[in-house]
């Protein structure tokens, strides 16, 4: 996985319209070279993260709940896709299928976006994610400190302080 | 799945030695039809265990985190059994898993015991519990209010009002 | 499949408040032996639902797109349960999944819904459907026709003509 | 194999109109107790079809192409349906998977119907229905004499006549 | 994928004999480089295909229903072939089957021409399309729009309103 | 397997056409309830197996090279059918894949044929056979001295008798 | 599994010849009912196995490192079989392969003889014994141990000990 | 597939002895450059192949009916070596089975030696055949006719002539 | 596998706090090219690991039970990192299933981080890890005789000699 | 297959001792180019076959039975490394599983060391050993003139001399 827990620094242009979108987003992607303008996927969202990817803007399609949403994403050129995993368990519908098909429709047609697995609530997630070959997931801090404990290494660890 | 919510009614002897757990755990049993003795894994829980079943008493061995654990209690008699799958899941092992492979154990042996699945913590969880066929499933209220909800769902009720 | 074209007979009560809906619903029961009292699945209507199963009122319950709600539903004792199998394709979702999730929950706890698999929208549907051992299918009319035609069929009747 | 070569003798009522067809049929059906109608799947044919069947004449369903024109005809209760395997080779569609998909659909639903797999051409499609559990296969005379003999076969007879 | 809406664009020149046809196409052929003469996949069509194809003029095969037809255009050297989804569904054949042929024969062979998956009636065709790695698909408007949508996303979008 | 080494014994009418066959083996099987009538699978043979089961004489088809074969002496009633391992072997198709096949066949059609499986070469053809569940398999007496036989086996005879 | 710890009570006759074995086994099978005769599978072996068996005596055919063994074992009329796993692991031969074989084998012709999975020597011996339904095995005490143990009950011990 | 119908021209040099085989084909071969001698797999035929192949002269094996008999013809140097499929299927023997064994052998070990598949009998030998990748079909006319033809094409141009 | 006994000198910093474990590791490591670093996967073990890779000096993560740890090693660059399959064994979790999924999320992201397989017990330990690819195996002394020897090996050794 | 009948000519030395192993291989090596020495498995025959591989001689280790073993081979660089299947059969073991996992284990490392299939005893042998792509199979003339032969073959030949 590209990163564990630093990946982009994502912001989100505070407009609605897609012109007042566009000028709030290349307005922020000024501010410095990790800046990711954080777009949802709906006509407007689209539209306007088409032109700025044309300008060289990195853009993160957010709000992606269905493969056909993360195509129709990559068709625009997006930098990043960020798959919703939580809220999709939270609808009884398992959320890490949605990143299995993304990946390999992303693989099929050699897509340059980045699959950026978002809301992952466990350690599951993650190892599911990193089985799977997700360009980068967040994870939130917790997790990532779960990721790193096992009871056998306390033991072990506790065994060679006696 | 026997029952969602209401699963048999959990208590644990307040005693740590074989003699106190027993005698302890005899009086809570004249409580109710529905009282359940909760007791650990290990030595001395499955040897009171195994006494309590003799007598008739209903006890659900917990702190259950491998099959080999859910063999030996099930060899005790006891009648519930409770694989707990989010602690597992925390430290990068698949919790499901374990709850699938007690079911095909339990199945090749005929073993009476319940897999009552437990720590539960999404949807998906009880999704899946559902489809391997586990007994019973303990579900906190918050994911249990989330089972019932679908978007498709709200925006239906949502069109009929209208 | 136990009915291709007719299925149950489904009223909806014209009520939000569950008194309401229950007290429609009673009525609406005594029009006749086919008569389905179709109920939305969330928490007003499945509990409607369950008071009018124990009437021995036969109830379908409706809005069906996850495999959690057909639980839930089942554990209401309804007559049917309705997966809506059109409208999740529509969002990029398999539907005939979800039949499939339900069929198999259904069969490890021998349930005794039926699963009325609803909204199909072309022939395939039927046919997975069918392969999976749906209860029954409600069929619109327009499908039912192209179900009994082939080309081959056609060929072979106009090759008799001459 | 209910039976390779000697099954039911179909006959075809000369009628295109339903009240003839039904008419002819119920004077062929006293010919004898092996005699079949056959009737073609479409409207007309399927409704003389479900008359019949419940005048307890036995019809056989033929033209069939589709494993959903089987499923209408199992419902309208005919003693047989016969998949054409030959003509859907034919036109590069592979046959013998209409006849597991009615076998498996059938199977589903208990239906009574028997499958009558006919138009084989060569013993690798009497293999194959006989591998799927087919009830009847109609072979023509030449594909029978090739099911009997083996090269290995003849070598040992000429060996033993040495 | 490589373009959901807008493929190249079909023209069918209006003859019914070989040279008819072929003088049409070439004249339609100048004008303009999008322009793709669309020929059915019958012994005229593929004679004047194969000619065009050696002119360098595109042409996609149409009415495209077995893969052994595929095979036979692809023989012709043609640019695209256009499988038919929705009209082998009504029939209860399933199209995206044909499609998967297809596309596995073609990577056998390596055959240069794309392929151009049409009469797609809903998202989970174009899902499956994606899966699969088909060339091109060519989507009605209404569908394209129900591949952005998903109800988690009008939520997240109204939430972010309030 | 009903029986590894004695199965039944196998007697030849030493006869070429039909009346003398029948006339042969009606007195050989006069000689004891063991004998077992040995038949190829070729017209004269089968017909003749037909009659003799009929007479409640047993019979066993020989030469058998093809499930077909298989197929139409089941039909005959024949009591057991051989078919031969070690010469399919011996032409590069592999022997044991026809075993699997006729006992598939005979599975689905609950046919009373047993299934002696002859001219079995080493012990992994027995492992085979007893894998697949075949009824009979008659084994050279080489071949089932070395079935008893393990070195490991006789490494611990061997460290005993020190 | 029938008895994780305590399955028969296994002997060995002191003598080399069929017939001190078969003497000095039937003196020891009077002194106690769960007394069972521990004979190696080797030509005496087998012999001495097969009368003792026919006598009502219990014997265990042990040294079993094929199934090929196991099968002539259970010809042979055995109580049971104890397939070796540890000592097959130690020449590189995956030992509970051997078990997977000889439990499809039982159960392909119903054989009464118990399989005494032996010599296991680690908790995942015994998980794939459970997870194959092996009748019974002998764990040393060492391991049985380590079944009860796992380090998050620990946790879950010292937590409720604070 | 390299080509469907016109693969190379076959001749057979009229002659049993090895001596005037090689001789009659080294004249044949001067004849044309697409011309191919046709050998058949036994001792005298491959021993000239062998020696044929030395002198670039293009040989295609011919009698090849088991995947050993390709092995050795591949060894031989052979341009082209032609599996029967349609035979085989006569004897019960899946003809198709044997090409896919033949590619994956020749796959294993870069063989130059073409595949090319011979005496296929209807549209699904060769559909199989491209979905295999074989590297040459030979396809009777009546066949390639068929290959082109599906009656939902025929629909589609009667009703433009409409 | 690169090294089956010999594998890189492992040695421990003695030091609990990151800034002595630093120190300890850095005079350790110019005591020889084959120093590895052994640290623990735990908070401050990470970090210094983190250091030491940046540092070029090799760093070997220990105490590693699950694939997310295994992952957040690689992220910190260690030259190995180390899975200990025995104590899982120990616990009833399956060892090796650990080592195969991190092999496969290594080769999805093409780390550089070694993976030496450690605690192994028995050949069929090896076997695995072999089988799977893994890159290092630390091998007991008296495991690596096992793996020689094959008591056929030492029949046919015998064998010789006489 | 690199060479079906000629493989390399093996030789033994005739010593036991290391030492004098190693000069009479030494000394045997200067007699051709194909002279391959062969040394069993076992700790002399490999501490020389490394010793000989480093010197340039071609060693095959011979005598084994197990993929550990194939994988020292491996270690010590010996040029081939000859699996026994015949006399694994013998056991019951099936002799090309080992040739299937030393297949895969010697490509997960790209070992040099060529696979010789050695003691095959018929066609299919050959034919697995050649579906699993091993380098070089030593083939017992009697089996190899079976590999040539077919009776579909033999018929095809005598219809032509007619």
């Amino acid at each position: 996985m590209a990163a564990v827990t630093d990946g982009p620094v994502l912001v989100e242009p505070g407009s609605d319209d897609a012109k007042g979108m566009y000028k709030a987003a290349r307005e922020l992607a000024k501010l410095g070279k990790d800046i990711v303008i954080q777009l949802p996927i709906e006509s407007n969202g689209l539209r306007v993260a088409r032109l700025l990817s044309q300008d060289q803007v990195a853009v993160c399609a957010s709000g992606c709940y269905s493969a056909a949403q993360a195509l129709v994403a990559a068709k625009a050129n997006v930098a990043y896709v960020a798959p919703s995993v939580g809220p999709l368990d939270d609808i009884g519908s398992i959320g890490m299928d949605l990143v299995e098909q993304v990946i390999r429709i992303y693989d099929n047609y050699g897509f340059q976006t980045q699959i950026l697995v978002s809301q992952l609530r466990n350690p599951v997630h993650v190892l599911d994610a990193a089985l799977m070959g997700a360009d980068v997931a967040t994870v939130p801090p917790a997790v990532f400190e779960q990721l790193v404990r096992h009871p056998l290494t306390d033991e072990l660890l506790a065994s060679r302080k006696k």
